[in-house]
């Protein structure tokens, strides 16, 4: 992940969007991306070696969402496979924000041009390292900061 | 309360149906309407004297649901207004069984002749006092269980 | 409502915190409070004379949200009475820029000093008035966009 | 698929608990394990070689669901990895019940036996194949239940 650079994100993940996403204008609710952008999140995590279940009970840590920001460019629809990004855009002693994005990457969506990707969703999003009992900003763990810094 | 009948509910709440609850297909998205069902559970709880987080907290109590079931008669559309009860139709040591529905009382739809109401959704859920912290089942508290046994 | 001016919200609602509503930590889920501000918009909208379905049906115009971000300062819990309203603070002649916030009213919440009330979320949301049909940017109605120059 | 039996599911996804699932509980939010079901059915039609949106733009086809039923035996925590499956249970004219299930596979539970697998819920869901555009039940089409009826 080393070579990473601004124009390619540090981590992705697919997933396909279902009834539950969508609403009865026939999209992806609005509120949904940021689930979509938390599911790209907790799976980075665990893709570092340490699920949020464990850095909760064994360090008592928690990565919380002090700011998110979403700029909507075109709807998703149902059925379609998305392509959720990441890649750190600043790096804090417990704070680092992200650049997240949601790309249409297959789609019954005429819109489409076969075999290219559209971008949906752009966001931006800070997350704080929090001590989970009070919420209080706390140091990122330093395995977890050095790899971060690797990625930047 | 102590009048109440099987024909008559103990307790209700109106809602709205807003863009968040429906999908793609137009209608109330299926698994939303066993959310409606536990605004009302909750809000029963709560006029009788306790909210769910005192409960959870002072009592270490929690009514988990150990079984729910749903007829779906009708789809409920944005906008609707949607009446949500509940009747106790068992009352055990920690066990409660629920007759709830979901009837509309207002809507944009057609079906709905002026006036008139419609039962959309039947329910029929099982819930079961256990502590918060083992999700053992214990007996439900002497006052609620008293209560509940007005409007049984 | 001519009389709103920046400090004074044109429009809000009050709404309960449910079981779902949270996430297992214990607090609001972030994608969560979207939603709240968007029953926040369609009651105002409902409250100038129009649903968003009679909009959509009669007039083939539906809102969508064209960016929104949220800065997050306190948890919301379980059982908290929250208020959430908005405030206009750009229009244009298909977009409307909205301040939104979630205000913490009641709740269990030690935090929360007696009778005081507590900024949790602050929200920035641009809406735009698109052709239901096409998602193009049309025209805000005359009616609602002499109504909405009052409240700015 | 022919040699499927009772005790053995025609058909079953993987998927991981995030945040959004759970609730305050500290468990899986029990409406949301409706949507696991449903989004095992819709890779399931999916494989057989037609999406949803497909069937719905193509042969104005829509499977809703007329009833469902959940017995929750032991709760889904974040991190979890689950199995949802299926089986045809009944198959008519228009009409499908299926059972469904869903198991861990994998999680931080410690009630979980290294290796072992744990049934959560337990599901009976009938669906139903309706005209999309009038919701009135339709026979469902003649590929699709020759594929079901061997899957029985």
């Amino acid at each position: 992940m080393k070579e990473s650079n601004c124009t390619q994100p540090s981590f992705s993940i697919d997933l396909r969007v279902y009834y539950e996403d969508t609403d009865s204008g026939g999209v992806v609710y609005y509120a949904n991306y940021l689930k979509f952008f938390e599911r790209c999140r907790t799976e980075w995590v665990r893709s570092l070696g340490c699920s949020q279940s464990a850095l909760a009970e064994t360090h008592d840590l928690v990565f919380v969402v002090r700011r998110a920001s979403a700029d909507y460019y075109k709807p998703a629809r149902l059925d379609d496979v998305l392509r959720v990004d990441l890649q750190i855009i600043e790096l804090g002693r417990s704070r680092i924000r992200l650049a997240q994005r949601v790309v249409r990457v297959d789609g019954v969506n005429s819109e489409l041009p076969s075999g290219g990707e559209s971008v949906l969703v752009g966001g931006d999003v800070e997350i704080v390292c929090v001590r989970a009992s009070t919420f209080k900003p706390v140091a990122i763990p330093a395995f977890f900061h050095a790899t971060f810094q690797e990625t930047v």
